[in-house]
């Protein structure tokens, strides 16, 4: 049994909604350009640009955004007038903007770790963004520290780890993406336990391939996820 | 005379030319709006756009060029096209793959102060830009600690020091903007070296009256600054 001093979480899909800001902007870009095209079409032409982009712009909202405009200039070959981009403009500051909803069991969960091991944040996207997310959320009480990082990949958990002075083994990531939240994390040997989100971005998924190289902890939910957590580690001091 | 135990340097201006990118992709946003209006005009608008989505965007390329995209739109009525938008959106990867031009002095500053102090980079903008310039600058191997920061006030200071154990007195920052660089840090009683650059971003400029209050140490350029530095300070075991 694991002893663990330090619990990650990630923060989008995890702590709170985040998918729906992005599929409820991208409803409004669809209906903006279906004058032109169809949805499908539509949508996988901007699945394939923000890809594209991901090395420019990295995850976040202006990202998506600059990556919105460009296929709307794309599939309108340039047709698209002033008017119309200055909505997918206005819808930007509309996401960045959007209350933040608390996910169910959050509040209980960090509650409940408080206290008995080093809480943190560790999400990706624009910094600003993530900030102001973590302020309005209100949960920045629980955190002793809040880590914004470019890309989640074995080097970035393993650089924070040395920064902070944690041990690889002691260290638990929560959160909702195989592919940032858990598997780099185990890559590390550190832990992880994997609380699926209703939906996961084509950018986030993983083949069944790979995951079968893995042994993953999955808890339906957060307030599981605790369960899962109080029968599989022990923490210092208990 | 103050020990000095970490000595921290902004970036762009500082380390590397960053306010000719941004100049060179403004004429060229310019060129693109001067059918529409004069160049006096444009400019006038784009910085007033531009502070006003600060709070929505931050600071950095991204942000920088959804406020030459609305600027765009604002200034024509509507009429600016697709493709003309799409040239601000390919200035923006232009920007964001420019090559770092080291300012001189840097180096030998560097390779001067490693192992005598901790040396650290603290920047602000899009976290995936900046990252990406430290690695094409190929000075991170100076450096113990690097961290982009949202914004860069007395509470950014004194809590990035608390997160490394930092005595306030025993930093000194370097860097050209007295906004960002210089007066937060002599508000939180630590050390400040000011390096001008040729221009500054209308949005960094401090009014003459606010720099009364403070005591500030000048160079021009970066071997006079540690000229300054070694006259002004001592460091830790001389």
């Amino acid at each position: 049994m694991n002893t663990i001093t330090t619990v990650a979480f990630d923060a989008d899909d995890t702590l709170w909604r985040n998918e729906e800001i992005f599929t409820h902007a991208q409803q409004r870009f669809f209906d903006l350009l279906t004058p032109y095209h169809d949805e499908d079409y539509i949508k996988s032409h901007l699945e394939k640009v923000q890809i594209d982009n991901i090395s420019h712009f990295g995850y976040g909202i202006k990202g998506f955004t600059l990556s919105m405009i460009e296929t709307a200039i794309g599939l309108t070959e340039g047709r698209i007038n002033g008017y119309e981009i200055h909505q997918i403009i206005q819808l930007a500051k509309e996401m960045l903007k959007a209350p933040v909803e608390i996910l169910d069991g959050v509040h209980d969960a960090l509650a409940s770790l408080k206290g008995k091991v080093q809480l943190m944040i560790i999400t990706k996207g624009d910094l600003l963004d993530q900030e102001g997310k973590v302020a309005r959320s209100k949960l920045a009480k629980y955190f002793d520290f809040i880590e914004v990082v470019s890309d989640k990949n074995p080097k970035t958990y393993s650089d924070l780890l040395d920064r902070y002075q944690i041990q690889k083994t002691e260290f638990l990531m929560i959160g909702n993406s195989l592919k940032s939240d858990i598997l780099p994390v185990l890559d590390i040997g550190s832990n992880a336990i994997h609380v699926p989100y209703h939906s996961t971005w084509v950018h986030e998924q993983v083949d069944s391939k790979t995951l079968q190289n893995y042994d993953i902890l999955e808890a339906k939910g957060m307030s599981r996820a605790m369960d899962l957590l109080l029968e599989t580690y022990k923490f210092k001091g208990n």
